[in-house]
C-alpha cells in the first residue's frame, strides 16, 4: 500500500477510492443479497459496498442460529448524523436476531487520544441514548466500557486474558504493515480491540457463534489483525469473524463528517435554526452557480451533499429518490428546492427522535 | 549497559558483577538495618545486598502502618532450594504486618515461554503448596493467577484497565533500552507486571500504601518501567514503590540454579539417596585435590556451593557458620566433611518441610 493512501483507524489522509480499496484489502462485493438484507436500503442502494465472510450470517439468519453483532463506539465529540448509518445496522441486525455487543472504547481513547476515562464515560452516555431514541431495545444488548467489561468476574477474567493472550500471535511487522507507524498504546489498543470482537464466542459470553462486525472502512486495520489471530490461535477455538463496510456518511462541505468540525455535522440536537443555516450556507451542492444555468444544465447529485443524506439515510422511497435525481440532473428541480426538501426531511426525522431522547436518556443511565 | 552483559527478565547471560549492577542500575546499599532486618540472616549476611526506597517500609513497620509485599511466580519447571530465598522473605514480611501479594505469571509464561494456562495451574499449585508448607499462612495473602484476577469484578475490571492505561506512559525506546530485544508478547508482559506491582495501591485493593518487591537482579527491568510509569502517571497517584535484590542462590555446578536442568538444583521432593548423590558427586567444591592438600593449604568457602547453602539458607547460627569457614579456609574441614554436614542440614530441613506439605497442599487447592 501505498505511503499517501495509508488508512488507519486513527487517520484517514487523501480521498478514498472504495474501489481500490476493496483490491487492496481483498475484501469482496454482494453478490445476491437476502430478501431481509435487501429490503434494508443501505445494502439495496450499496452503501455498505463490500464484506468478508457474510454468508455465515445469511446463513445464521436462515437457520434460526445464534450470531452476534458487534460494533464499538470512540467516545470523542458531538454525536451526529454520520454516525446513525452504524445505529441503523445495530437495529437492523437486532430485528434480525442477533445479540448485539457494543465495546465504548475508553480504554483505546485514553492511550491514543490522550481522553480521561471521565469524560469518556460522559459522552458515551449521550450515545448510547440516542441508540434508544434511534430504536434500538435494550433486551438482547451486551454494552460495556472497555475499562469496566462486566459485572460478572468470570467474564472480566476471560475478556482482558484474552487480549494478553492474543500478543504471542502478533508480530510487530505485522502490526506495522497494518497500522503504519506503532506505539505500545496502539498495540494495547489493537489487542483490546481483537478481545473486543473475538470474545463474545467465549464459553463465558456465547460460545463459539458467527460474529458480524460492521465498520467503516478505515476500522479494517483492526478486523485484519483480529481475522489473522484466529487463524493462528488454536485453544480456545473461534469460528471466523465476518465484517461488512459501509460508506461514511458525507460532511456538510463533502469529505468525512467529523465530530470535531461543528460545520462537518449535522448534530441530532442542532436547533432547527442552527440545521437551516448548515444546510443552506455551507451544504456543498452539485447545483450551478445560479437558478437559470441550473435550468439549462441541470445539477450533479452524485457530489451533492443533500443528495447524498437523502440517499443514505432520510428518503426511504426508491421511487421518489429516483424522481429527485432525475429532475435534479435535468434541472426541473433547483438547489434551493433540494435543501428544502431535505431540511423538511431532516426536522422529521429529528422532531421524532427528540420524541423518544428524554426515556433513552434513563435506559442509557442503567448501562453506564 | 554492554550487550554481552545484558540481564533481562528473560535471560542472564555471562557472569554477574553485582558491584558493577549496583552501580548501572541505580540502587542503593543498605545503610543501618532496623533490629528486626538485621536479625534475618538473609539481610545480616548481605544475600539481600541492594534496595531502592526501602526507608518507606522500615518507616511503616515502625509506625505500624499498612503496607504490602509484592512478588510475582513464574510457573515452570520443579519448586526447588533457590526458590526458597524468595518465600523467606514473603514469611518475613508476613511476620512484620504486611499484607502478601503474590502473581502468578500464567500470562507472561504463555506469551514468552509458550506454556499453556493449563499447565501454568499445576506447576502453581505445587509452588503455592510449597509456599505453606515453608511457613506462609493463608492469612492476609491474595495469591492470584494473572488470567483469572479475582473473583470480586471490580478488582478484576481495575486490575486490567491499569494495564492498558499504563499503555500510554511508556515507549517503544525506553522498553528497548531496557528489555533489548522486544515483541508484542513482552510489552503486555511488561505493562501486566507493571499493574502487578502498581495495582494493590488502587482503591479497590489496599488504597497508596507502601509496597515492597523483593527481586533477583534479573527482575529489575521490570521494576524500572513500573517506576518510571508511578512517576508519569497523574490519575490515579501511587506511591513509589520499594524493592530489595537478593542474590541468586548458586546452582550445584555454580552459576544459576535453574529449575530447567536438574543437576543444578535440589528439589524439595528429592529423596534422601538423590540428594546424596547431587551432593557428593555434583556439588561444585572449594576444596582441594586430596585431603592431603586439603590439610596442608585449605579450601576457598567463598566459591564452594555447599558452603553458600549453609551462609544464605540452611545456617542459621553465625558462629558455627564462622567456625566453618575458619575451618575449611585452613584445612582442618574436609571437603566430605562438608558436604557431609551439608547434607545433614538438608536432610533435616526436608524432614521437616515433608511433615507439612499435605496439609499444605490442601491449602494451596483453595487458591488454584
Amino acid at each position: 500500500m501505498n505511503e499517501d493512501y495509508l488508512i488507519t483507524p486513527w487517520e484517514v489522509k487523501g480521498e478514498i477510492d472504495y474501489r481500490r480499496l476493496i483490491e487492496n484489502f481483498g475484501l469482496s462485493i454482494f453478490k445476491k443479497l437476502p430478501e431481509e438484507f435487501y429490503k434494508e436500503i443501505l445494502f439495496r442502494r450499496k452503501i455498505i459496498f463490500a464484506h468478508r465472510d457474510i454468508e455465515r450470517i445469511f446463513n445464521a439468519i436462515k437457520n434460526k442460529e445464534k450470531f452476534v453483532m458487534m460494533t464499538g463506539l470512540m467516545p470523542t465529540g458531538k454525536f451526529h448524523l454520520g454516525h446513525t448509518l452504524i445505529v441503523k445496522q445495530m437495529i437492523f441486525y437486532q430485528k434480525l436476531g442477533a445479540k448485539i455487543y457494543i465495546a465504548v472504547a475508553d480504554l483505546e481513547a485514553y492511550n491514543t487520544r490522550k481522553q480521561s476515562l471521565e469524560k469518556s464515560r460522559k459522552i458515551a452516555e449521550e450515545y448510547i441514548a440516542n441508540y434508544f431514541a434511534l430504536g434500538l431495545k435494550e433486551e438482547n444488548c451486551d454494552i460495556y466500557f472497555q475499562s469496566k467489561r462486566s459485572k460478572d468476574s468470570k467474564k472480566s477474567n476471560a475478556y482482558y486474558s484474552l487480549q494478553n493472550l492474543f500478543a504471542r500471535y502478533v508480530s510487530f511487522n505485522e502490526l506495522k504493515s497494518v497500522y503504519g507507524e506503532i506505539t505500545p498504546g496502539k498495540i494495547l489498543s489493537s489487542l483490546l480491540q481483537a478481545s473486543d470482537m473475538i470474545h463474545p464466542q467465549l464459553p463465558e459470553f456465547e460460545g463459539q457463534c458467527p460474529v458480524v462486525i460492521p465498520v467503516g472502512i478505515d476500522q479494517d486495520p483492526h478486523l485484519r489483525v483480529a481475522r489473522d489471530i484466529i487463524q493462528k490461535i488454536k485453544n480456545p477455538k473461534f469460528i471466523q469473524i465476518s465484517s461488512t463496510y459501509n460508506l461514511f456518511l458525507p460532511g456538510l462541505k463533502g469529505g468525512k463528517m467529523s465530530a470535531s468540525d461543528p460545520y462537518s455535522y449535522i448534530s441530532l440536537d442542532d436547533s432547527e435554526k442552527v440545521i437551516e443555516e448548515k444546510i443552506y450556507k455551507h451544504a456543498f451542492s452539485g447545483g450551478k452557480p445560479t437558478a437559470e444555468e441550473q435550468r439549462k444544465f441541470g445539477g450533479d447529485p452524485d457530489i451533492d451533499v443533500c443528495f447524498q443524506y437523502l440517499r443514505m439515510l432520510l428518503e426511504e422511497n426508491d421511487e421518489k429518490l429516483e424522481e429527485i435525481f432525475k429532475d435534479y440532473k435535468s434541472g426541473k428541480m433547483l438547489t434551493r428546492e433540494l435543501k428544502d426538501y431535505t431540511i423538511k426531511k431532516i426536522k422529521f426525522f429529528l422532531t421524532e427522535h427528540r420524541k423518544k431522547i428524554k426515556d433513552a436518556k434513563k435506559i442509557a443511565k442503567k448501562f453506564i
